[in-house]
């Protein structure tokens, strides 16, 4: 019997925040739990400075947090801080968990390993993981673009059911609304890991001319590239990329296609890019979005985002139940 | 009112066959239209005298069938010979429709516009398309990529609603058992249209090698090119490529990664390739498929995966139905 999401993370509506690095910080995590879901601070690249400040934002909400796994490779004091806070989960993404899995489970926290295909899904089982995330490439922010959600899911629920692993499974990218939220349940997720819909918040950490551009954005307007990567001189590994919304940022130093910047314009992209920030320019930030920004049209709280998509979701399901298939 | 896929295509079940070229003939499609769907012949490169062989083949029994746009404009013929046999419904995809809506509709046959973005969408539909298919990246064949189905399906419902055209949208890509049927309901589409699954049937035209490597391979195996593109010499516009199964033909004419067989290498890549061919080599031939082909398992006939499919969208729903969200 595979334990409910709900009894591994503690949650009254399947719903948990995407723990977008520089997005997702205290507030927004503890919005997110307070509502009913489980908040995730992103921890991204940040020092531990930072994050400890964005774990005393949440006191006394119960949140879990997020790693990029090859970042904290680099920083692995950053986990020492997540345990002894007595986080609700740790989130690892975009790497090897073998490293860390042991200690996450010695210290009796949930661990939720998110895999970009089927066989990370079967190396994350080995190290122990409590929940998968299948994350399809149509969601925002970085990932391998392997898979998409729709194949992925269903997928992965297989593998866990032929090896008798009791582990629940999330679906993160694409899901922005209940008509998302129902469909992967449909899939056989446990629930949803929502990323976008949550930036597009009151108490996510957006400039307001990237809260602008998700609003008016349509899903054909993102672009998965490594154009911001580079500008940032932040070096993921190959094989990544970062789902944005298109700009005139993108278009003038991707000319080739390649989603890089050619190294001859780096100095150059990197001065106009951060002259861009300074003025929250609304044509050079990036803005990270998934496809699903074409299905948001307005900020609201987190708990609305909470309460609607579930009440959503319970709507759809029963007009499918009461319809012909 | 939005009319119904029943009303519109003389279904039972909502779930259309892919018209795959060279895949789908006159006996897959009869077969899907007599188990209740809606059988589609699929044109593909074909000549008339074979589009025309198909059309016996399935003679008696409520067939459409589906054209490559861009094909069509070359051998526009092809479509007097569709509605000279009334044909059910008429599918477009790849290219603007423009040239051809006008005298489908004036014959009095459904048309259907297969769509990969929002623009189209809008497109077809000021065309007068009376059914859009909302095509996702992870469907096998020829696509765009730029979308997938889980957040194109809810914005393309989005856009019909806000346009107030009553047209049913179906979803394609991604779609190969009844969870994901019953998932693309949840986000709003009318039905399914399928294709993997229908490959992998005693009815399609596929070699026995194709029907093997379908049946063996995960989703993580697949893989978006024009190599084989290339091979046959068939000159698809810019932006599309092809999901394959990856083999160590892809993986050897496509050293670069770009997709492409390099110019210099065409004359012995293409040699290769028809050598592969005649002798059925699992390593070289064309195996299209989308990632849903991690889902399946066995070859059924189209009758079972009809009603298998539906069967277990119903039991999902009936399922979602009774839990909490």
């Amino acid at each position: 019997m595979t334990p409910s999401v709900a009894s591994v993370l503690g949650t009254t509506v399947p719903i948990v925040l995407a723990p977008m690095g520089g997005v997702a910080g205290g507030a927004l995590a503890a919005a997110v739990s307070e509502a009913g879901g489980l908040g995730m601070i992103g921890v991204g690249y940040a020092d531990a400075d930072r994050f400890a400040a964005e774990l005393r934002v949440a006191r006394g909400t119960r949140v879990g947090c997020g790693f990029i796994t090859w970042c904290l490779e680099r920083e692995p004091r950053q986990l020492d801080l997540a345990l002894d806070h007595d986080v609700a989960a740790v989130m690892l993404s975009f790497g090897d968990v073998e490293r860390f899995a042991g200690r996450i489970r010695a210290a009796g926290v949930p661990l939720i390993c998110q895999v970009p295909g089927r066989d990370e899904a079967g190396r994350a089982l080995d190290q122990g993981a409590q929940v998968l995330v299948a994350q399809g490439g149509e969601g925002g922010g970085h990932g391998t673009r392997l898979r998409s959600t729709l194949t992925l899911v269903p997928e992965i629920c297989d593998l866990v059911r032929e090896r008798g692993d009791p582990v629940p499974v999330l679906a993160a990218g694409g899901v922005a609304d209940g008509r998302g939220l129902a469909a992967v349940l449909a899939l056989g997720a446990a629930g949803a890991v929502v990323g976008t819909r949550f930036a597009a918040t009151a108490e996510a950490t957006v400039s307001a001319a990237a809260l602008e551009r998700m609003i008016r954005a349509r899903g054909d307007d993102t672009l998965a590239t490594r154009v911001y990567d580079d500008v940032r001189g932040v070096n993921w590994p190959d094989g990544y990329t970062s789902r944005v919304l298109r700009s005139p940022f993108t278009d003038t130093w991707d000319k080739a296609g390649t989603g890089r910047v050619p190294v001859e314009c780096l100095v150059e992209a990197t001065a106009r890019y951060r002259d861009g920030v300074r003025c929250d320019d609304p044509d050079t930030i990036v803005v990270t979005a998934g496809e699903a920004v074409g299905l948001i049209h307005r900020p609201e709280s987190a708990a609305t985002v909470v309460q609607v998509m579930a009440a959503e979701a319970r709507a759809v399901i029963d007009t499918l139940h009461g319809a012909p298939v």
